[in-house]
């Protein structure tokens, strides 16, 4: 079959004809239904899935925001190409490749690493004061996360998830998420990787400052060169060209969803092509997927970032396209339809 | 490292020095403890994971209160033998073993499959006015359900998943969970594999007759026997012995979860030990979790039965064993903790 012959009114009707009660394959009805409609056909299949970890540092971590310090964000690079990382094991498992960019690491690597340099600057300047970063910056996150992205693609991937690191990531992404949805600070703050309720409070009181020294224009290219991580608008210009390689691609969990935000600020059409993986313990994302008017397909409490949400809805990804491959019809096993 | 030496202390820690913030694995934490915990070591491994399906008829589906014919029981069997089913497709992605009971289908299968016999009888008789089933083929349910798990346990598996299929079984359910929590039918009842309104009304009503009818003993086993299904009883029994075992056990949905009700009865114990794998789309399944203290770990409105909710979480419970066995200690990868 070829893509003219696809609709999604014959896709719902293969689906319908399985054996098994109407719709009672529930949300794994509606990923095969949207892998189809993205890859126009009735037998989908998953190729070569790819998970890309960008990280990098952030100014505002300098001001106490984050339970760890910042050298965590180096270190745990290291973790990832050592192998010894949380999403390093799940990838693993779920036979998914792996790759980690350093889009502004406050170190210098090695080059013998397998790490994908796409080093904006050592860390962002803190935004309590100023900006983050210049406009030029802002767009050169936006083309390498493209041509990462693009790269992937190129090596016959269509499925890829996005997951970051970078220590005090979880204040930058709050403070875009509130001045893009025009939400209250602390709607969208949350304990980050585990922040005790007195730094809680003094992160929001920072953030506020920080949002509150901001004089300069209330376009979105504006916010996020002022307030933006280099790892997000990567993930952001990453998300974009993936959907311009009508590739299907997975969110991780809040910092995630907010490089997707700003993605779908430039372009909604993304969202045909996203999959939200989970909904992490982080309070403000719950917000931020309502906001988007999506629900995750997980609910696990995870808040660890790198990607892990992808890589553990993986395999529901693959049950659904499997049994849209695989599953008898009640025709061709000879099952009694209602 | 042998049994004596284990401790929850030590697990905890174990999980706690991992390189991620302290709980933020969430769920996958908690099954970690939980396996640990029942095979007592800090390195659990899964063994030969399986998944058994029992299948059975019941008398009450004559008073249409399923939406498919009786005979869709011994279909949808042929079916899993084929390999054609839901259940088939996960369990063949997830590399699971599939076992397939007759418990007591009404039709006389051929010897050469490989269909575990287990038949009580040619279906339940109708509850609407008179017992289900007599005490002794109550008995011979539970026995029959626990040899069936004793032989997987002494082939070597670890971690079972219980599923099952059988027209009429939701109204079995709904009958039992009311008896015995003492819940009104209203509560207890659902769309099942999905009835229209009308026949929703109609079921619940034919539930209630049927309650009404009863002026037996009201102790759980008189409540079994009247009102059983044998599938149900067999799961309860197969439970049982699973703890017995100290297997993991995986719990699918509504109607598995009423098998677990049953067995809680009989020993509370049990519930050390069991992964409870999704809370389906029957509502009354959520009241049921909410009566046991227990939550699901997937929320994927399912409502298909066969044992996928098992099928589709193993993955998952996989990851939780993984992480523990697999991942970097801060100081093994030489990250700072807070």
């Amino acid at each position: 079959m070829n893509k003219a012959d696809f609709s999604l009114k014959a896709l719902e009707d293969k689906i319908d004809k399985k054996t098994k009660p109407i719709g009672s394959l529930g949300v794994l009805e509606k990923i095969s239904k949207q892998i189809g409609t993205v890859f126009q056909t009735m037998e989908p299949k998953i190729k070569q899935p790819h998970i890309v970890v960008f990280a990098a540092d952030h100014g505002i971590a300098q001001h106490g925001v984050s339970a760890y310090p910042q050298d965590v964000t180096r270190q745990m690079l290291t973790n990832f190409l050592d192998g010894g990382a949380a999403i390093n094991v799940f990838c693993k498992q779920n036979k998914i490749a792996l790759s980690v960019v350093d889009a502004g690491v406050n170190y210098d690597f090695p080059s013998n690493t397998t790490l994908i340099s796409a080093k904006i600057d050592k860390g962002t300047h803190s935004f309590l004061s100023g900006p983050a970063m210049g406009k030029a910056q802002m767009e050169l996150c936006f083309r390498k996360g493209s041509e990462i992205v693009e790269n992937i693609a190129k090596q016959g991937s269509n499925c890829i998830g996005f997951g970051e690191m970078g220590i005090g990531n979880t204040a930058t992404a709050s403070v875009l998420m509130s001045v893009i949805c025009n939400f209250s600070i602390e709607d969208c703050v949350g304990r980050g990787t585990g922040v005790s309720d007195e730094k809680l409070q003094f992160k929001i009181d920072t953030l506020r400052k920080a949002i509150g020294n901001y004089h300069g224009q209330k376009d979105l290219d504006s916010y996020l060169a002022y307030f933006g991580g280099f790892e997000i608008l990567q993930m952001a210009g990453g998300m974009l060209e993936a959907y311009r390689q009508n590739m299907i691609f997975l969110v991780d969990g809040f910092i995630c969803s907010v490089a997707f935000l700003i993605a779908f600020k430039k372009n909604p059409a993304i969202i045909d092509n996203a999959i939200f993986s989970h909904q992490s313990a982080e309070k403000a994302h719950k917000k931020l997927l309502d906001y988007l008017g999506v629900s995750a397909v997980l609910q696990l409490d995870l808040r660890l970032g790198e990607g892990t949400g992808c890589a553990l809805v993986f395999p529901i990804i693959e049950s659904a396209v499997a049994f849209l491959n695989e599953m008898a019809s009640f025709e061709s096993a000879g099952v009694s339809e209602k």
